[in-house]
């Protein structure tokens, strides 16, 4: 782009732009993402502008064939020198037509009320988009929780073996949390659903625009109703920055853990060679590189939060070029969250679950100790806290490897010296205890790791994700639909 | 506290925690904001276990009477050497009913879910609060604008002036973004509102208990769903600091308009002595340190978010000790954003707007600038662009003072440099151009600055926070309730 | 504090302070731990002023005799209502003394020079504190790994065992991250040793005072070049942080390998019982609480650096009251991280290492495999990627529990299939490459495992830590040289 | 590259790596950056085995003219498919030279000692560079200084207009904060130049290999004393980038006063057109974007910190994939920062200062109320905090525009009223109070504003900034000596 075309600095200033300043504030290449959603705008713009009477219809006409004729061209465009998206289209629509006809695009806006649209009409699809990569993955935990109801494996408190679980009541966790950031997703939907176009600079225009057609045009659910606001907020933006946040610190839980559990120590979990790397010297290493990359990611989107927020504060209204800046870390926290989802998709999709390790993981260590709390509790009457004494007395000694009858010793030896008398419990009792199965099974209340609970929790979420499908799948409808009204307006002209 | 009174250690091991170690590990002093809570929480546990047959009438009976006894020496009892306020609790209880009544309080649960569970009482009425807060800042902010529908001032992009519009309408663009604040935490409420006792320490229990009792005693609008998850996340926690670093990071703006604006530079804003500062030594000065400190403290609640969610990144499931140290986090978070809302209000509602000040300040700069680009187009069929130009060829000189009859003139001239054309705009248009009050009044779409629009926004957002309180009070209600069936269910043993 | 007894709002507003607003401003409880440096500040400040004749020596007696007697009275003083320590203090004189002589030792001072010296004097002590006990937990680590040269374990790579090597090896990463950490709070201290009193508001004062002196006489190593830098910047507070932030980064990582370390899974370590915490309904549980939070707090002091960068950023100069709100974050930060480096002494010293486990470690999954590589390319001449390949090769079916007399023959056979041709290794070349011992002895470069590169480093180790702790002893020994000056001073009036 | 062609992991597993898996973990593009370093590496390495006999003579030539080859090709070479900058060039040298020769280059090292190598060369340079460019920002504001020793301005705390200083004075104290900033780099650029080569996978090789040949050909300082942290700490990196985010805080307080010096309210500062920009339809606004993204980009720098912080906490040793992430965050801090202070180097010596406005700023307002304080307190001998009372009662009516004899009289009845007696300045002393200049004259203590004060201070930090220079000339040198010496030792082959 040469100087002379700079259409919004030529006239106003004797100097061109310094050239390191042009490309310091330059965010061209990082807008190229919302460059289709650009040219929807400034189709939905003029047909408002048509159906005002503020633009003749063969200028209308033209400009919307041009537009469509730039949308084809995009790729081949080039944006050296563009200060952004938007200047570059109109620059190039008032090359291809002329300024008497191109020169009429921006007539009632402004930048800062256009850049805000293209950001939430981007940001949109993107929620949509990650929301059902998030169901997809939700479906995939619920199908491998429904293979392992009766997976016995260790349940963790502080990283120590605490009470025996099944690999499916653990997979289900997951999936609770996935839920709830999805739920996130759909909350900040809503905010980010409105059209700020029409706002203008900061103050509406006198000229006799209609929002409401523009905002219908645009598939939005409403129209701004404080202008100023409209075009300095970005709280949408930063909302959204943390709704990913919390996916990527909910998959750097679960990367952790696959990490964790592919260890030679742990050895739950085989990674495919599809999804595993090896050392430049150390040829027997199988790595879990990318289960890292996931928990590492989860930083880099933590950081572009961060920065978002910092970005804003303290900012007087209304808008200042700061808030350009908050945009890239939208982009860059998409990305890598999406990519973040779709990858634990596939480890765990191709990962094999070492059944046997965690049967024998849950069989050490005393994981029914609780259990035999409990026990004294219901069969002795005895106080929790002094049944959980003698069972710690036994455990100072370790309970691993007891079987039933020693137990039973242990039981009143220990009884004797906490609570002064000895206690007998039935070896069958005992035997039972002993069995991870049946421990598993007892626990079966409402979010508890018996088969019946975890299998009415896995149709519960099933069908809170089949919603969630549901909202997504009308949300894209009303936003195709939108598309076809501008073509169908366009025929009309 | 002695050595031998540590209910859980005692028996487990041989030597006594280290005393450093144990100070490092206590959280009894955050967690006396949670005493009330655990209190309920126990008695609620109770009232369940004896309407499920695990403990008799005259136990629970004896259990309750001292519970409400130890709520009333709350403030009394020394929290010295326990580990946290749940056990200090029950230690009280052991230590003046016997452990043969003390010591069952603790059967069929565990602090895992038992902290959980008084976290998210404590946050639901931490959020009511805060919600009733920010609607009454809202309300202040609704007042004053009815007051200054048509107190003209300079909208500012970039911190420069930009076109004109009112104090109203700019003082609804914070409205809006407050109420989308309230709106996030409603939101978060709902996640919060979730009963997790009966989860246990992860994996719920072999006794059997019943969760919805407990659930609808403590006044939650539902149970857990899987037991690792009600004990292993916190992103209830991590989402309920985001929305208070939004509240935090709105107010910053406010903060940040107040310092500028009580400049002598601006001089838009007399702060009152009530919330003035003046230095130390130099007696002229008239500070405004609580606005500065808002602005600061914005910082502080996002540090605690970023606290909270690098605290959870990578932790593998389920309870790790590592939870412990985010609630801090959330009780500072809350303090410092009520503090923040209600100091804002009393800024708000006592500092004095200089409207004079406000209007010369508008009526310098040339704000009027885009309007007479607008009339160019509108009364010559003009491109924007071209009148964009022609505007910009006037501006060079100074847009300052003019008078109608000379900015006649300049239009003719700069169109016949720019558009090869000399252009005559009627001098009653351009007078109507230099009068603010025409400005604003011109700009009359939704969400524009003209006084019929301003006053259509206040009655919409008037709306919206009556219907934010409405649901405030309900929750408070359904909160109100099940204390009472506390008392009541008490009252039949 | 009485509204009247405002020494410096009295006379310039007609109105008190709100009191909301007074408590939001109010910083004294968090001063406290600045008194005593505040008091030093004044009584330097009335040598200096009396020295250069500001000050009559009577007037100079009383006030240091008070100031010694108010610093007696120190804990009983209450600090209600008052705005920050100084004022407090400053009252209190002048409550005592009458405002006739009370009144005169704000000449020639700020509450701004006064606060940032006060701040500099506490973080110069607390910084020699930490590099202290850094010092100790270094000496400790040192000691711990003479004592394990030659304990086998496997090194890791991706949480994968890597190659062998020992836990003196490993511990010495540790000790040269935490020296690292040591160098650069010394680094810190440098910028912080700079002495601001006399900067006053901003512009220091048209009276004659001498801040060299007053320098001197709180031992600061030199005075400051810019008055307005002097009051505006916190970047030594903010740089404070980051190196506290450094140290609990590299405890962070300490923390997580001993919670892994001391899972059943890899159990290479068992805690003492006073630094271990169990569980309140699984009596069973060894858990590793303290080193859980170490791990959680790191993620605290990380939040207390946003918060203070956050704070800093876009400030105009010169003072804002924002930077108040620096201040606690600086002593969050320090008070964690004396806790943490503390705490893990104490973890440390008391933990029990299995030196069986290590060696069990190290000894499966073929940690040999790139010694096999290297002897493939020293004997055979191969290029370092065929070898890798033909490991490789033999990898796929496993390298645990292979002897020598298979291993020769799979080397052979992978060797054929890879590079074409058989290659036979020597029986006794294979023998000493299952050897681990040998595998780390040969490993004998600087910074190497080998126990004769591992005693090297730590005698170099044991050098740098000793000249720190020398340079720290010379920084004690000049604080106190100045404190014993302001006492012959104030004995010679 | 195809899937055949993977040198590390053909052999090694069966499935060839997932694609969305490989364009997760591939680093390549980001590692461009790098990769003339590598190839110094490279180089330096197969000098190193050729010297320790590892490597025969004709196979180093080939491979050192291949590397050179190489080189010169980079831009051209396609980077696709492969996972870093390290295999991309390795696989290169194989498919030029034969698996024979090019095979032979991994000899002895690792990837994780490879790329820790290559990234502290790169961040050596470009903290070279970045102090470089502080200089000459140093060097342009110490111009500045020169230039207005004399031009009186307010000082504002709390962004109220303070006391008289002048430009110089406020410039300088940018100067010492920005003086600081180079400070911490040179710093760190010790704990950079240390060179990890030779610590391979974790623990070194058992091959013959000379580690400080490697580093002295790479120019570094030394080499590392333990290989375990020489692969598994980034401390360095963040350390850097805290360094970065040190500087970027100083540019942002710098640009927060260019964005409100150039307001209409301060009028301070007038953008010069090649720093301006203007509104896509206010054709009036002259914006000071350019300013407004260096405040936001400190955010984004602050961002990235926060990054590569959480990634490093809590990371287990010794290297782990984490630590790959924690790379482009610097880059990104380098490059944000590098272009902030160039492009604030363009704004500051393009800005026009409007003396005038200055001054008059300063005349209003009642700066001299300290002074006037400081008078009665030398003339009268009063106590301060009486001379302080008695001017904040003058200053309730306000200090603006009052002549000597006014003000005269204004103190004589505040006396009266606060002391109880008349006090009668003479005129002359409180004309030359309300002289600027004189104020100004009279704050001559080392760091004040007096003229006399501020051009020594100039002085020092010109030649502070020189010594750095000097400092940063050695080390060019001494990296420019290595890499002839690499040449020198290839040709002597």
């Amino acid at each position: 782009m040469g100087e002379k075309d700079d259409i919004i600095r030529r006239g106003r200033f004797e100097a061109p732009q310094d050239r390191e300043a042009a490309a310091f504030l330059s965010s061209v290449d990082q807008d190229r993402r919302m460059a289709a959603a650009d040219i929807w705008v400034d189709k939905a713009h003029i047909l408002m502008l048509w159906r005002q009477g503020l633009i003749a219809d063969d200028h209308a006409k033209k400009l919307l064939d041009e537009l469509d004729s730039i949308a084809r061209d995009l790729e081949k465009l080039s944006s050296n020198g563009y200060e952004d998206i938007h200047l570059m289209i109109e620059t190039e629509l008032i090359q291809r037509l002329g300024e008497d006809i191109g020169g009429r695009i921006h007539t009632g806006r402004s930048r800062n009320d256009e850049v805000a649209t293209c950001l939430r009409i981007v940001l949109r699809d993107e929620i949509l988009e990650l929301v059902g990569d998030l169901c997809e993955l939700e479906q995939l935990l619920l199908d491998m929780s429904r293979r392992h109801t009766k997976t016995v494996m260790p349940a963790y408190t502080h990283l120590q073996r605490a009470q025996p679980t099944t690999l499916a009541h653990h997979l289900l966790a997951h999936c609770e949390a996935l839920l709830r950031d999805a739920g996130r997703l759909v909350d900040c939907y809503r905010r980010v659903d409105v059209c700020p176009l029409g706002a203008a600079a900061v103050a509406t225009t006198s000229l006799p625009i209609d929002p409401e057609l523009t905002s219908t045009l645009l598939g939005f659910a409403g129209t701004f109703r404080n202008s100023m606001d409209a075009v300095s907020s970005r709280d949408f933006l930063v909302e959204a920055l943390f709704c990913l946040s919390s996916v990527a610190l909910s998959l750097s839980r679960m990367a952790e853990e696959i990490v964790l559990w592919s260890t030679s120590e742990f050895g739950f979990l085989s990674l495919s060679d599809e999804f595993s790397s090896t050392s430049s010297i150390m040829p027997q290493k199988r790595n879990p590189d990318v289960a890292e990359l996931i928990r590492a990611r989860a930083s880099s989107v933590l950081g572009s939060l961060v920065s978002a927020m910092t970005i804003c504060k303290s900012l007087p209204f209304s808008y200042n070029r700061d808030l350009q800046e908050a945009t890239p870390h939208l982009w860059a926290g998409l990305d890598l969250v999406k990519a973040m989802v779709n990858v634990m998709r596939g480890i765990v999709s191709s990962a094999k679950v070492d059944e046997g390790a965690l049967r024998r993981a849950a069989a050490r260590g005393g994981l029914w100790a609780t259990d035999l709390a409990d026990l004294l509790v219901t069969l002795e009457g005895l106080p929790f806290r002094t049944a959980h004494s003698i069972v710690a007395e036994i455990a100072k000694d370790g309970l691993h490897g007891l079987d039933a009858q020693t137990l039973k010793r242990r039981v009143r030896e220990a009884a004797e010296r906490v609570a002064g008398r000895p206690i007998e419990i039935p070896t069958d009792e005992l035997s039972r205890l002993l069995d991870l199965g049946y421990c598993v099974e007892a626990r079966g209340i409402r979010g508890g790791p018996a088969p019946r609970s975890v299998e009415k929790a896995i149709e519960e979420v099933s069908a809170e994700v089949s919603e969630v499908l549901r909202w997504r799948t009308e949300r894209i409808r009303a936003i195709d639909d939108a598309r076809r009204k501008v073509a169908t307006m366009q025929a009309e002209i």
